[in-house]
């Protein structure tokens, strides 16, 4: 069985479970800041909000891959990161400079367990 | 027990199955057009081939991540998507904007159920 | 059941276990040299560790995303790949040109079944 749940979108799923797997996406949402930092503290508070829909938390995530349009600014998302995830149960994460649709300076893809 | 579809080259496979998950990518075949959009169009339909191959279809996908080289051109390819996805069913996926090896601009990763 | 094994920082894990899937990251350990080929093979030495400590090894890689920050050079990852790769066996790959945290000029994701 696969759960869908609805995004900003029809074309698009916020968050997908299927076999105890929880796949879900996160940017900031709106009004969207232009501080690194703090698109990063909001989208990482949308991925809880997620999870949560999903019956899963922080402490449950396998992997994330975060994508940011300036790589030279990871720092200002590590501090985001370092402050929200659970010490107790760091993901693997991956961090990679792309581009982003304007606004969105970060994104996230988080696989976690439900 | 995996099980493994042959690509283009030794070295890859086109899709791999795995417990009930289906792990493909895709890019549009030759001969290769310019057009975003036809691109999209293109890989779309080679992801549906390959979830044919291993017994899945578009109505299972869990997530896509689409890679394109000109974010600029993101309403090109969510276009193809829009017109292509089960909207019943639509997928958790993000779109990044990243370099691909040429002729592609278009390159769609996928994780379906099968 | 989540299982973590430790990376160089506490708020991130090196390798993920759940339910039979390996997640894991791997970037070429210190010294980095500045040859994309040479960062690849170490790369790739690397996954094979990290799927060693979590019971599994190459023959068993579902999928592996490969980023690298100068897709006019994937003909040098590739060629490591090529030597590394179990022939039999081989993943879903897709390879996509990025920025990444200098000195690293490859970064490879992997999931693996155990």
């Amino acid at each position: 069985m696969i759960e869908r749940f609805a995004g900003l979108t029809p074309t698009r799923s916020r968050a997908v479970v299927h076999e105890g797997l929880v796949f879900t996406v996160a940017v900031a949402p709106d009004p969207v800041t232009p501080s690194m930092y703090e698109q990063s503290v909001k989208a990482l508070a949308r991925v809880d909000e997620s999870l949560a829909l999903c019956g899963s938390d922080k402490s449950k995530i396998i992997s994330a891959i975060v994508y940011i349009t300036d790589i030279k600014r990871k720092s200002e998302m590590n501090r985001a990161w370092a402050e929200w995830v659970d010490g107790k149960n760091p993901p693997m994460r991956a961090c990679i400079g792309v581009d982003l649709e304007p606004p969105h300076i970060v994104e996230i893809v988080v696989t976690a367990a439900k």
